[in-house]
Parts: C-alpha cells; sequence; structure tokens
C-alpha cells in the first residue's frame, strides 16, 4: 500500500461513530430494516465544510463499510463532458459512486444542505401514483407536518400549514433526473423534498439527522396520505 | 466540571438497566422499531416518588443517551407566565424539554400516574379520523381490552366492558394540548388514554411497565379497530 | 436462601440454550417481535418427560427471564375446588403462573403435545371475525398447508388437503376456555390447533420446534386467508 | 470422530463471514425477518466453482447452523431412480437435503447460476392469485426494474421494459416442480426468477449478492403490483 494510499484510507477511518463514513454504513443498513433501501436502491449521503462522503453504486447497502465510501472535494465545478468528478479517495474495489450523486449535489448547491437521503419506499411510490395527475403530493392537518422545515432547511412547517411535495417525472437513467429535480426544486421552494413518479423521494438537510428526521417525518405522511386516500378520506382539509 | 454538575450528572449515572435514564433511552429505541416516535416525536417519561425523568425534545428518540435526560423535581407548582418550571439537572447539550412535559403532567396530577407515554402511531392517527365524529373510539368484545385498567391506573376492564378512548382536537402547539386533555381526563374517568385528533395517543400507567403494557394493547385495539372499520365490520356489538 | 430454594432454582438455571427455561424467555421476545405476545398476552410452554416450563402472567413477555419461570411435575391430577395445582418450583417475585396454563395442558394430555404456543396475532383475530358465522377457518391449495400435521402431532397435511381450523367462542377467564377447547379438540381431531373468536389461536406440537413451526404456518395461512377474502378471493377451491 | 469426517466437517468450517456455509446461516436468518422463509419453507444454495452448498430440509431457517449444511460436487449427473445425488459432506444430524435441491439445479444447469433463493414471501403469493388468469406476472415503468437482470444473469433490464414473470402451477411434491420449471426458464428465456401459484418465487443470479439483490427488487415489485391492483391501478402502462 503506498503512502498515498493510506493518507486516502484515513479519511473514511475512525473510531467516532459519528464519523460520516461510519454513519453513511449505520444508517444504511437502519434504512434497509424500514424498507427504503432494498435491492442496493437508495442511500445517504453526508458533506461536511469541505467534503462529501458517498457509497457506491450498485451495492447491498445495509453490507456498506466504511471503506467503500468515496470521498469528493466540496465545491467542485460540475463534471462535463471535456471533465471528470474530483475525488480525493475512492474505494479500491472495482465501485462506482451513487448514480445519486448529481441528485444529491442539487441539494448541496440550490438548498445549501448537508445531508440528503434518497429512498425507494414504497409509500413514496404510491403516493406518486395516486397523486399523479396533480403532479403534487398534498397533505395538511397532520401533527407530523411540524417536523418538517420550509425548504428543507428553514424553518419548521406549522400544523395549520398544507405540505406540498412536488412530484417529477421519472427518467431511465438516474442521472437524468438532474434538471427535472433542480427546476422542481427552484419552482417550489418551500418544498422539503422531490418526489420522483413512480420511483422514490429525494429528502435533504442542514446535516444528517435533520436530513433523516425529515424522511422519517415524510415518508409517515405519504404513508398516512394513501392510507387516507384508498379509505376514501380527503388529505386536504379546507377548514 | 463543576462538583455540583457531577452531582447533576449523577441522577442519571446508573449501571442499573431498570434507572429511568437508561429506560427511557432503551424503551425510545424500541418504540422507534414499532413505528410509534419517529421524526423525534412521541416518547416516555418516568416518575419515580420525587423526580421525574424526560427525554429532551426534537431529538432522534431512538439515539437518545441518559446524558440526555432531564431530571425535575416532584411535585411542583405549575410553571406560569410569571414562574419557571424547576429542574434537577439539564443535560450540558443545547436542549429543551420534551414539548409533552406538561401533558405528561396531567397524568401526574390528575391520575397519580408514574409513567406516561405518548406516540404517533398510525393506527392512532387513522382512528381518530376514522372516529372524528364520534369524538370518541370505541370497541368492545376483544381479548386484549382485558389488558386495559380503568382510568388507566384503576382495575382492569372485564372481556364484557366496551373500550372507550376520547378524541380531542389536536392544536397547532403541544402544550396547548394541557387543557383540553385535562378536561378530557377528568369527563371521562374511566378513559386509559387520551388520543389527539391526527396526532397520536397518551397513555399513563402506575408505573412503566403497566404504561408501557396498556399502550401496546390499546395500540392494537386501535389496530384491530381500523382494519375491521375498513372491512366493514362493526367494533361495537350490542349483545 | 434455604438449599430447598437453590435445588429449585437449579430447574431453571443453565448455560444451554436450548435449556426449556432459557428457550421460552429468548422465544417469547422473539413472538413480540412478531406481534404475537405483546402486551403481556400469549407465550409458549414446554414440557419435558416429566416436568412442564411456564411463564408467569401479565409479565412483559419480551422480558423474561429464566428466573422467573415456573416448573410443575408431570403428569399430575387437575386441580379442583379442593386440590391445588403442583408446583416444582415457583419464582421468588410476587408472580401468578400463565392463565393459559390449563389451556396448555389440554394440549399435553389430549394430543400429548410436549409445547403450546399461545398468540393474539391480529392474523388469528381478524380471521375469527371474518369466518365467525362458520366456526371454523377453511382454506385449501397453499403450499405453507403442507407445514401443518394432522391433529398437531401426525403426518403432515398434503397440498390438497383442505386445512380447518375450528374458532371457539371467548370468554371472560381464559381459564374458562379449557371445556371448549377440549371438546373442540375431540369433535375435530385433525385439526392442529384451536382458534378463539376475537382472541387468538393456541397451536401445540410433539416438540418446541413443531409448535413453533405449526404456529408460523398457521399464522401464515391465517394471515394470506384473510388478505384473500377482503381481495374477493375464495379461500377454498372445489376442484 | 473419524479422519475423514474431520475432513468433511473442514468444508463447512470457516471464520471468513462470506464463506458459503456461514452466509446461508447468516442470509436465511435475515430472509426469515423478512417474512420470506417462515415455518421451515424456502432459503437460499450457494454455488461455487466445483461446490454446492444447500440447507437441510424441514428446519427452521433462522436457526441453521454451518454444521447443518450439506455439500455436494458440481457437476454431477442428475440422480435417476438408479442412481443417487452425490454429496461430498452430510451433516451428522438426521437430516435431508432441502426439496428445493433439483429446483436449484435447474438455476445451475440452464442459467449457470451460482445461487438461488426460494421464498414462499406472502408478496409472490399474493400475486400468483391475482394474476393467475395470465400465468405471467406483468409490470411496468417501475424503478426497481432496473435492478432486475435479463434471465437473471444478463444486462439489466430498463426502466422502458416491462418485466414478466411466469407463474407455473404448484405440484403436492416440491421435487416435482423440476420439470414445469425448467419448461418455463426454457419458454420464457428473458425471466428472471419463476412464479409457483399458491407457493412462492425461484429467484438466482452469478452469485449470492445477484440473487439476492434480485430477490429483492423482484419481491418489491410483486408488493407494489399487488398494492397497485387491489388499488385499482394498472400494472403495465402502454406509452
Amino acid at each position: 500500500m503506498s503512502a498515498s494510499t493510506e493518507q486516502e484510507d484515513a479519511l473514511v477511518t475512525s473510531t467516532d461513530p459519528l464519523h460520516p463514513a461510519n454513519l453513511i454504513s449505520e444508517l444504511c443498513a437502519s434504512f434497509y430494516r424500514l424498507g427504503w433501501v432494498t435491492g442496493t436502491g437508495g442511500g445517504i449521503c453526508i458533506r461536511t465544510h469541505d467534503k462529501v462522503y458517498i457509497a457506491p453504486s450498485g451495492v447491498q447497502k445495509e453490507r456498506i463499510e466504511p471503506s467503500h465510501i468515496f470521498v469528493l472535494p466540496y465545491p467542485q465545478a460540475e463534471p462535463s463532458p471535456h471533465t471528470d468528478r474530483i475525488f480525493l479517495r475512492r474505494p479500491k474495489l472495482n465501485l462506482k459512486e451513487s448514480a445519486c450523486t448529481p441528485l444529491f449535489w442539487n441539494a448541496f448547491t440550490i438548498r445549501n444542505a448537508s445531508s440528503c437521503i434518497h429512498t425507494h419506499s414504497q409509500n413514496a411510490v404510491m403516493a406518486t401514483l395516486l397523486w399523479e395527475k396533480e403532479k403534487m403530493f398534498r397533505i395538511s392537518h397532520q401533527k407530523m407536518i411540524k417536523g418538517v422545515r420550509i425548504g428543507g432547511n428553514g424553518p419548521t412547517l406549522s400544523y395549520l400549514d398544507t405540505l406540498e411535495v412536488p412530484i417529477i417525472d421519472n427518467t431511465p437513467n438516474e442521472e437524468d433526473l438532474k434538471d427535472s429535480m433542480k427546476e422542481a426544486m427552484e419552482k417550489y421552494p418551500r418544498a422539503a423534498g422531490i418526489l420522483v413518479l413512480r420511483h422514490g423521494i429525494y429528502v435533504w438537510g442542514d446535516d444528517w439527522q435533520k436530513a433523516k428526521t425529515q424522511t422519517e417525518c415524510l415518508d409517515y405522511l405519504l404513508e398516512i396520505g394513501v392510507k387516507m386516500k384508498l379509505a376514501g378520506l380527503p388529505t386536504v382539509l379546507n377548514i
């Protein structure tokens, strides 16, 4: 092992359970148990002041180890046909960074987020199907709305606010969601997440705790919204 | 660290797994796995003879550590515009006590409870929606009714009793539920818990074991009640 | 601690994870996670050649410790108004043996079972409601039927057999189910379990493994049966 | 213990958590928690270059130990009325190899798979009932389709592909599924799994990771497909 590689490995090696490389491994295993990231899909990325930690693409998310994590410098210019994404560390295994990387980056650049979560929760997918025509999931008068922040990074919503989560169309390649996600984030600055039709949801936050707890709140609201709709109950009250 | 702080920390430091500070941490993690306290909501408080142990507000309930716990003397006068709540110990972190504190206090003062649990269980929320007009969840002829105590602190109900759990309206601020919860507890002295519309449930007991097992029984009954109602089965038999 | 007590404690003290006292603790915790024994209800008892191991009544089933277990000699005469049940060991705590004891005993004496399980699974309760009129749950043409033994202790059923589980009425006191359970077991000698209306199910087997795996098969069949009925699919095919 | 037995035991003894005998034990316990292999049914087999590792029949799948595993040489001729299946190692206990063995072998010989998984997931069984007439489960326009490989061992499907999983009739004896499974695999070379009516699903892959993640993707798609059908939503879009 060369000295440079040892330096790179140090970026993901820590006894601190709150180190991003350890957290990503632990949280992905926890998300697997929730049914959010089965079949290698979904995950979480974490950004510190000047570094981004991202899991590999196409691996079992409940079996990630810290040594599998990619580290990228932040900020950096978008990769283009003529430039590559810059890495501080790539895992030794034959791995590629998560296909969600450009989507996670949207959360960093547009909302200054420090963490972004992507799930394939069936609650999210069912909601995109049941609210497909409106292209917007809406629910009001639920206590759990208070756990969601305006824009994902602002003050929390009030119980009297109606939660709105835009639904964008899916694309055959995950990376190609980048522009429509960006567009939806700019068109709906109060949205705390973006639903992707027949696919899942992206949620972000100022730190991993806020990203995670907002994902839990949104998933709860999507689940109860789907149950209410199937039971014939309106999810938005006009009172 | 000053001597007084060491004394304060001793209030939540114990190798006994049944110490309230340890129990709150463990039970909240268990409730998280049941889907009762996701998104930082809900929790449990425990009162010993002269002390109340309460978790912080707005934290991930499955990651609470004993050092995060607040300790308050009991009894104490209600805080008013001119008086503050009195604490024996506040965690060093920048934390506020659970917003459920005044609601938990209702259970202590009105029913002499030693523990109170608040969940956002979707079974509870769905029941408040399906029994919204009656402002009362009712179910009869279920074995699990026998696990619920009259008033939450009396003898257990019989299989032949009809369980009734009042539903109060939600308020934008959790603290503002205090008066309507108190009113419902006094109007329905046999009720073992209070449902909050579009929000969740409060359940109490003579000790943490009784509070927890009654919460399990009520959650079971809310779940089966919702299933029965959606399947077109009556939840109360008049026989 | 007297010598006799030490002798008694030895009955439930073992480093062998397959000792009945250890198994009951472990299996009850596992059943709790399946939602079978929440709210202190339900459980499992295990009989060796000449001893019966039974958990206490009214305790949190996921927190049982081997030292909480009752040990009884087997066989023994039924307790009557003039005779008491005989114990080899009672836990020191102020505990009473499970209220299921006479029901478990039915399985020992009528079917020569060595283990009996009682659950409050919602699949069982929903099935008793949806098949209430027939007083019999029936399902055919399901692979899982092959995991169920005729009478609970005979050869396994074939895929071509129709599974039938009788439903008896519930009684306010668990003990009072004894006679109607006995009657149903004798009337339906092929039944591998007895459903109790609005309450749960009793399942037994030649050993704890067979009792447990048959409970899993029956619970699976009750769950899929309820799903099929609610989806308008017939659970019995006449072909 | 004879020398030869020690040699045989060495085949299933390893401190490497990724050794097939260790993996089968761990993965079966994980599948149990997903509800895929309760009641002793279902499981996973793993093939290395020249050996096949298979769990016993009729045992609790969440309690398998590496010492319970059968090892067979690969390739070998099919057993016939005049020949027996050849083993490199049989566990000492009175055990028989999984009844799925000939079905797993189909995956090895027809698709050159190195691992095959069989589940009794209720999502699979409900799908076989709801798509019984078509004898084919079909779903399109779901992100999770991208996790499934053409034929189970080829390139992954695109979001624009329609997933098709054939449904074969069940037989009273598991072994008798061998020919109809083979027939379906040859008739539908693009199928990544075979559903068995009122029974479950078989899924395979180039290695255990691919078999497992494809089983997760297919199970997800079966679950969402059942939900969509019951909600009146079409699972295939013609656009």
